[in-house]
């Protein structure tokens, strides 16, 4: 599809609903309220949907926001690169033929949707909309701006990494003339930590095990020593980023339970490796430097699944 | 002086002192090495000169830098606001009349020298360089647009603080387009610890002062304490960033011992108030969101006037 065909989507059709990912990040959330206010800019009715619903954290994207009662008529997904990532609570969606659109950035894309724009180069599902939106022509409100900001910035480490492209900043520099505070935001998204949060950190630093010559760190967390440590399990959101803070580390993995006998695993890698190719193995995929799976059976079982893969890398 | 004057006044001279700041960061040295390389591609001679030295973690920025053999005939100082800043290992710099021409980006700047080309407004040094060499039109090489690049990016937090403008992005999207590794930089720059350095930063934290209803958070160093705890002192550069990183708090203050009775104080503050006035009563000063000075006495004597002087903010 190209934006004027997106465009002409966007018109003939209404009564959308929009969805987002779960484990909601950033760039779906921003892509997704992005969306929505954009629609119903334009006179269409439009909802956001996220089977775990909004974080409180990401509140300045939907404050305000209202579901609108309607009949739904068409399905968007933004910055889902597969079915499954809809979620168990709403799997309805998840049945072959349920999504109309699907507007993604990922490279594992799996084109279950009747029509996808997907560009894996792009550095964020935001990216794309933002240069959509400018395509198309129509003024966007702040409020739009302040999304596609928030989305774009959070999904490049605010252009730290490597899939920072420089369409990424020069979204950032146009975007950043609308009126929001994006250093505020920036703060909230990047460096704020609550005392607790502070000590779930330390927690996982402490515990932290490096494998292969200190090339690869990994943390791991059961429902147990989540208990344990006292800390709210809630403050352990997005800490699959700390192993690869470390001096030489090439290989971050992050162990987490999800369910009795269910760990979700979230790879992280530098330039010298693929975290995609690392997750395929065990059913999973992402993008190239930051990626998923899960694995069943003890942590035990889970933790010698992975080290035999990190010892087969031969770092 | 305007661009065009500047570009004169490189073609008018030669024989180049660069002077960056004592402590050196991102930006003083990248505009330090970058405008060594321009001249020097310009067939000028030129060198850098730093009292502190050239620390480890920059030396993607001057590595092959080798010093020439010449009479010096002319001086320029960058990211210097002021002269005590040079150091006093190069205090006959610091003499009235010995630097020719600053270029910065400090508000707080006490134009010392014979020329300035100050802008407050600007994001960094590197920007104004950037900015500077695009309308002078000579091509640069990948190794100065690098410089520039992790200036840009150090004293922006990468992208992330208030003083982050537009152009500053706009420079990024095209220095990117020269061949470096910017998210190996970034990386290096923003995220790798040593086990060292995390232990630190564990220290650090774990023995934060909160005051004013946790809205100022503040952290004391003496060289007793970086002795006791076992850990090299180097490991503690940067720390100053640390208390911001506190939900809610408006006020970040370090203080540090550099002499047996001299501390020094480092101050952040959020968009709710103004660090350069806060040093500004001891004498001190920067820019209204990273502010430093030195305050005379013994560490109870220092906190208890830091400590006064947070009370009278009433926050």
């Amino acid at each position: 599809m190209t934006f004027s065909e997106i465009g002409r989507f966007f018109e003939e059709h209404d009564c959308y609903t929009i969805l987002t990912h779960k484990s909601p990040d950033g760039d779906t959330l921003g892509a997704g309220f992005g969306l929505c206010g954009y629609l119903r800019d334009m006179g269409k009715r439009a909802n956001v949907k996220n089977g775990d619903g909004f974080p409180d954290r990401y509140s300045f994207m939907y404050e305000g926001y209202e579901p609108q009662e309607f009949e739904e008529q068409c399905v968007i997904a933004v910055d889902i690169a597969d079915p499954r990532l809809i979620g168990s609570e709403l799997i309805e969606y998840q049945q072959e033929g349920r999504i109309d659109l699907c507007i993604d950035h990922h490279i594992s894309n799996k084109f279950y949707a009747k029509q996808s724009y997907v560009d894996g180069g792009s550095s964020a599902a935001c990216l794309i909309l933002y240069q959509l939106f400018k395509e198309l022509g129509r003024p966007i409100s702040d409020r739009i701006a302040l999304c596609l900001y928030t989305g774009i910035a959070t999904d490049t480490g605010c252009f730290k990494y490597e899939n920072t492209i420089p369409e990424a900043h020069i979204a950032a520099a146009e975007l950043m003339q609308y009126d929001f505070p994006f250093a505020v935001i920036n703060r909230l998204m990047f460096d704020i930590r609550s005392k607790g949060r502070m000590a779930a950190e330390h927690f996982v630093e402490d515990n932290m095990e490096f494998l292969a010559n200190d090339k690869c760190a990994m943390i791991a967390l059961t429902f147990e020593t989540m208990e344990q440590c006292g800390i709210e399990q809630a403050e352990f959101e997005g800490i699959a980023s700390i192993p690869l803070t470390m001096e030489g580390v090439q290989l971050g993995i992050t162990i987490r339970q999800r369910h009795e006998d269910v760990f979700k695993l979230s790879v992280r890698t530098t330039e010298a490796l693929d975290a995609s190719a690392f997750c395929r193995q065990f059913g999973g995929g992402g993008h190239i430097r930051a990626a998923g799976c899960e694995i069943k059976g003890t942590l035990d079982e889970v933790r010698r699944k992975v080290i035999a893969a990190v010892e087969e890398l031969s770092l």
